[in-house]
């Protein structure tokens, strides 16, 4: 562990090996800018003297590109290691238990991949019994698609229960009200900030130079709604209501103890999405259903690694923008207990869940809370903490 | 026809009945705001004296609301038909052919509708030819999903033919190259001027509260990608490498003598879908390859209004945001040369276009360019005029 003057509490994941990304609003004062350590909050307009974070999102930071990102970190890192500037330093300092954490970055486009070979095979199995469980493109292609990039909001934003049309295939017409199969999905999001130009896609070996960090996310889902609406064009409002991510971005650079290969790839991938490097990541997760956990979701098995993702979505020519956001789909281990979704976890409510205070869940009920958490091996051994990202369901309006 | 000083050729659509906003730069300065009149753009910084105008989108004023949108509107009708305020007006003017047209705002999100039920039904005999070719959910919804808003270009642009994934179902793998089915689908477009709070859906009746107006979609499809990845999870790469849209929004104000009922809907749309007025637009639109008119989809017979779009989008209480975008989906007549995607007049490529100049086409080629026009009838008789979207395609890099 890297010595640091701030202070950081005996068993924190936000040493000097982390420093996380995000935007505060102090009790008084504009949004801005800070990087977490243990458990205060570095105010970075006043401890670098950058203007780019005075400033209610990471965007103007995270356009800058690599080059910029590694530099300010090496700043950071050696503001908070010399014991000299320690005044210095804790005049910028807040307890993060003082401040409010905002949404970290404005997005701009919303990509959500299906990289789980686990979550794509049971969900295969349930949505179509009578088929291969994974559909013929699945190991070609990282299978993805567009969500909603205006209802992506910060954790703590409580999740109103969504209403819409649904119908079990034993109905004769569908119902409009609120959905009764509320779901998660736990995942982590890929943090965009330098963008690309229109026709050139990115490789594979080039997945450092435009992302920037990694966040929690978690991919609401109305299970009821998105199986009667989801044919021919995919999901759409059964997952537009909300979209929650945590408040810290953790650079790659804090992740590189995390980097593994992804499992064996079979059939081989085509050429422009095979991994120039080994961008699988060794995170893991942890669902947390009002305080109980109930899943602990492995990043490691994941089948595409997030590299090969942004490859496929550019392979097109698309352009990237800083502030685009990808997320992983639904991580998903081998066990019962790694499942990061309801539906899986209860078999699609055949097999309730028991919880501690002696209730059962299928899907979520009104007044639930989800917390997702998520750590990474530390460099030198020990771990960093990714935050969490946490919602409570509201009943629908009367 | 009501009098303007302003120069309008005999049987110009873009009298005072029309005025749609763009932006535009012109020879020397920045870009900045204005209305078409005739031949000319009207500098609406310099004729109005309102700084929102003095800006390279139009979200400042749509964000305004409608109640501005009317006022604005008012006054740019005042000074175009008062002959003492003619030289006034007239230093305001910059032909159009002098400045150059750019993406008229910014996009938030994107959405792309499937409305038309003739297209719907052709394009589920081609794609699945075994089964019904309306999906079970077709006329209960307005079935749409959300499309890539970064890669929204102004008419125009040149579209580079994409790479990607494609694989035959006689094929034993997956190739990667440039697409070979590339193709176009016309369309209209909705402009969100104000945006709504989330967990607020926006009933039918509030539609012109919100949405500001319309103009002209060409959203690029490669078929053979979107083959093959769009199951289980929709199109992707198919679409997202460019969607044109035209420089002209043309308001909704203007619209008022094209507002028709959509056709019977049977069966009769749940409580929340039914249109409080209507909101059918008898808009005609003309499908332009290489200057050769190929077809002319109206877009009266369109099944789902754009104020059912509306309020299905928002059911699940989904926010809106000035500058979304939600586009009807390729808009067929029920006649042949009513279509509007080359798969449907070439049924797949089966029955090729004969062109005037002896050439056939299936699908694009390098160097075609595809012009959409449309236009729609104006109050007191005549017709507005839309514009139009063009792109030529590129051919892919070597």
């Amino acid at each position: 562990m890297t010595t640091t003057w701030a202070p950081v509490p005996a068993g924190s994941g936000f040493g000097v090996e982390n420093l996380p990304y995000g935007v505060f609003r102090p009790t008084t004062g504009a949004p801005r800018v800070g990087v977490r350590i243990g458990d205060h909050v570095l105010d970075l307009a006043a401890a670098l003297g950058d203007p780019v974070f005075a400033a209610p999102s990471l965007n103007g930071f995270l356009a800058r590109g690599r080059a910029d990102w590694r530099r300010v970190r090496a700043e950071i890192v050696a503001l908070l290691t010399d014991p000299a500037r320690a005044a210095e330093g804790t005049a910028a300092l807040y307890p993060v238990a003082e401040v409010t954490l905002l949404l970290p970055f404005e997005v701009a486009d919303y990509v959500d991949f299906y990289a789980s070979e686990h979550h794509a095979t049971n969900l295969g199995r349930l949505f179509r019994p009578d088929s291969a469980a994974l559909l013929p493109n699945w190991k070609h292609l990282p299978v993805g698609y567009h969500g909603r990039a205006g209802t992506v909001v910060p954790s703590g934003t409580p999740v109103v229960r969504p209403a819409g049309q649904r119908k079990a295939p034993s109905d004769e017409a569908p119902v409009f009200g609120p959905s009764v199969r509320l779901d998660i999905e736990a995942e982590l999001g890929f943090v965009v900030g330098a963008g690309s130009d229109a026709g050139t896609p990115v490789p594979t070996g080039d997945f450092a130079e435009h992302v920037f960090g990694v966040c929690i996310v978690n991919d609401w889902s109305a299970r009821d709604i998105q199986a009667w609406e989801y044919v021919p064009l995919g999901p759409f409002l059964g997952k537009s209501f909300a979209t929650s991510i945590s408040p810290w971005i953790t650079p790659l650079e804090a992740l590189e103890a995390a980097r593994v290969a992804t499992p064996a790839q079979d059939p081989e991938p085509l050429p422009h999405l095979r991994d120039a490097e080994d961008w699988g990541l060794d995170i893991e997760l942890a669902v947390e259903l009002n305080g109980e956990t109930v899943s602990r979701p492995p990043y490691a098995p994941m089948y595409w690694s997030p590299a090969q993702m942004l490859a496929h979505m550019t392979s097109n020519g698309a352009r990237l923008r800083t502030g685009d956001l990808f997320a992983s789909g639904t991580i998903s281990g081998p066990e019962r207990d790694q499942r990061g979704s309801f539906i899986e976890l209860t078999w699609n409510g055949a097999e309730p869940l028991r919880l501690a205070d002696g209730t059962e869940r299928t899907f979520l009920a009104d007044g639930d809370a989800v917390t997702i958490r998520a750590s990474a091996p530390a460099p030198g051994g020990g771990r960093i903490d990714l935050g969490e990202v946490t919602g409570r369901i509201a009943p629908a309006p009367a």
